[in-house]
């Protein structure tokens, strides 16, 4: 087979009177490269040949078939909010957008399910679901801005994991437009399945390389009682991660359980022009959130979870009084990310470790001195109940954007080998995309890659959809 | 490609050098004859050629290289309590039972996590994790007979799933002997993955077609607070449903909602030679158990749902006051299946319907008019909150065990018809196994069936690992 078809304006003419001239763009450089990357950063941007924006699930299917005839690469977008690059058009070709896709198509009480379309902003269907008395508990921290298409294609994770799972867990169907153009209905109201291979368990976090998602159902929740926030500060990386653990064992209801460093936390308030409690002293803090349906159960449970921390070797815990307490220890933890990229332009966000729990404190030792050898600052911040740590990588002075690109992920490449030596994962919510293929090749055996070729085949022969994503470059074509 | 090889005593011979003489059974029928079916009853046996019984992911590894060799049907059997005939070798070849794994391997306290082999019995892990302050939420109603192995096979559901999930939610990592014989890990001790297709997930309810899975890491919660059970009568079918939906949706802390039918309880009773209240008004009871950390949050919980249940339209609501009678309550939920089978000895236990939850009052009246129209007495029960029904029938007078095994399949393939016409599946936790893959290739279509072979083929090229189950029959191989 040979390489990939490029797009002709007659082509160009069919897709247009396939799904409408206002949902193709072709040869107007000024939007092509508004989609030719997403937070991954623009120096790994690549334009794609045309832009389209579909309104619906036949006109999904439709763009597919006529990929399909001339071997065009399609690369799916949702918001453009990953930070691994899977949105990145790698061989060019068609960007396929989701954004019209927006609809929130029913909110089912009897069954707590929502239907949606995939370009819904996250936070859109949370509040949604909020009007009608229930929780959307998927919560990357991105949910102003991803789409919840896009937590689909990369099982986004985020501030509840530990209390409510992934974005997978609250997937409970899926329609998906497969690479032939044919729809296929995964899942349904209902949470028991076991009828075949579970195809929608495997369609999330496969980044969009095995079918377009055009409808989601998605599990809602009660919506939690009152909560109350406690900010534990630790001198000792190893005590914070015991008091983890026993708090997790404990029961108590943590709805999250957030981590961040000295150094984010410096950055941070600096830029907020605001102060932590024992800010001089703290190697690292604890923002933990937790639940209770009536005021002494929330009393019962910081009283515990407080003393907890402190016998586990926390210096001091603070228990947020009032809304306005607890909005301003939120706000640190929610600009950890911008205070950083503010401190540096170039900072890397794209570290996503996993590691088990225990591992955690010698993985942040291994953080530091790799960090050390390689000269690049970094500010360590994750959810840590879930041992995901994200080190946020500053550009060593005198590199260029373009060198600490490479750079940088040569470094997470180094973390993320050391990460799976202990028990782990290199991502834990941002996916592979473009930027971690490599590091991704590396960790699996040569029988795990054809295992991982051979499904992909199975939905995707021609390799047509988000190509150079997950596997080794498609056959009959360069990797760029 | 041609059908399978025959094990001849020059391949026994290799098998027994290769595992150990005591770990291999050829030509003792007495033996073979009990692993020739599971729960599905003794109608659907197939003798195998030989059985086999390694003692390590090793002895695995090479069963299944000397399977390869010879292109030999293995068949992979953890306790048999399956009601779906996936254990049952319908080729023939090598069964190949997990039995002597059944080590837990470790409890770990920080991680959340236990590691255990696939051949220890379910309720053993659950009683090892209390032990050390946990709990193991799977928890399928046959947790004192089935192996943890099976339970991953068929993705068990069982009683507590409303609360925790089916087993998928609480499988962290897995290692896996492939039809190949490699060995691959996938997950580990953490809870957050987006690294590559998540095999893991794929291979949850694969019925043992895709690998054999020779350790599994599993996730641990924290012991359950005090409970309480209610018993709810009602004479109408909508109203139960209605007051499912609202108490899900009120937040109270569900760990069971359990539900059966007046002919199934008047059998059980019968049998055990008790009495619910209501008896001789009640169309069907809910069964519900809460969770309170202390007496008086318990309390507050039963009022609220008793009252919600009573509002609703239940005839009357019990709340049972000490363990004696919440064990009597239970002790009829648990021996409805035997209750029946004692009623009538082929009374078949294989359906596993599910709906979405509103669908539940349609669901229930189509299953009485097709049992009507085909003449099967019928029981209803069920996982209700889920959807989750299993019509337990009664083997109509007059037919043979043989007829009835065919007609048995026959009638519930009808109601798994209309139960995917109303958004449903036709298994929510026993799986597809022998009794029900022409019911579910008869859901599917022709493109999602190349689909599920193609991932099969990923993982089994040669089709040895558990053939006849999930997809159509195998290459160059005549179904029996």
């Amino acid at each position: 087979m040979s390489g990939y078809g490029k797009i002709t304006p007659e082509i160009a003419a069919e897709l247009r009177s396939a799904i409408g001239a206002k949902n193709v763009v072709y040869e107007d450089r000024d939007v092509l490269e508004n989609y030719a990357c997403d937070t991954a950063g623009k120096i790994f941007a690549r334009d794609p040949e045309a832009v389209v924006r579909p309104e619906n699930t036949e006109q999904v299917s439709a763009v597919m078939r006529i990929a399909g005839k001339y071997r065009l690469p399609v690369t799916p977008r949702a918001a453009g909010s990953g930070l691994a690059g899977a949105a990145i058009p790698v061989f060019g070709g068609i960007v396929l957008s989701i954004e019209k896709m927006n609809r929130i198509l029913e909110i089912d009480p009897v069954n707590r399910a929502a239907i949606v379309e995939p370009g819904v902003v996250t936070n859109d269907l949370c509040k949604a679901a909020a009007e009608k008395g229930f929780l959307y508990a998927g919560y990357p921290m991105s949910t102003e801005t991803s789409f919840i298409g896009g937590n689909v294609a990369t099982n986004a994770g985020g501030g509840k994991v530990v209390r409510y799972g992934s974005t997978r867990r609250h997937v409970l169907g899926l329609e998906v437009v497969l690479p032939s153009g044919s729809v296929v209905r995964l899942g349904g109201k209902f949470r028991k399945d076991t009828w075949g291979y579970s195809l929608l368990q495997l369609m999330v976090g496969s980044e969009g390389t095995l079918g377009i998602v055009t409808k989601i159902i998605v599990n809602l929740e009660p919506l939690p009682g009152k909560t109350v926030n406690l900010l534990a500060a630790y001198s000792d990386l190893d005590a914070m991660v015991l008091s983890v653990a026993e708090v997790v064992k404990s029961g108590a209801k943590m709805i999250s359980c957030e981590f961040f460093d000295r150094f984010s936390a410096k950055v941070t308030t600096d830029y907020l022009g605001t102060r932590l409690p024992c800010q001089d002293r703290a190697e690292a803090y604890l923002l933990i959130q937790l639940e209770g349906e009536r005021e002494e159960e929330l009393e019962a449970a910081y009283e515990k979870v407080g003393t907890l921390c402190m016998n586990l070797g926390a210096m001091e815990v603070f228990v947020a009084e009032n809304r306005i307490d607890s909005a301003a220890l939120w706000n640190v933890r929610q600009n950890l990310a911008e205070g950083m990229r503010v401190y540096d332009p170039y900072c890397s966000l794209s570290g996503d470790l996993v590691v088990p729990l225990s591992a955690v404190p010698r993985m942040m030792k291994i953080i530091d001195e790799v960090s050390k050898k390689r000269n690049v600052r970094v500010g360590n911040m994750g959810h840590i109940a879930d041992g995901n740590l994200h080190p946020l990588a500053v550009k060593p002075n005198g590199m260029t954007p373009e060198e600490w690109g490479t750079y940088a992920e040569e470094y997470f490449q180094e973390l993320i080998t050391e990460s799976v030596k202990l028990g782990g994962v290199g991502s834990g919510e941002h996916g592979v995309g473009f930027l971690k293929l490599p590091a991704l090749l590396s960790t699996k055996t040569p029988e795990e890659q054809e295992i991982h070729r051979a499904v992909k085949l199975a939905f995707d022969p021609q390799e047509i959809l988000n190509p150079g994503k997950l596997i080794r470059r498609p056959r009959g074509a360069d990797m760029p």
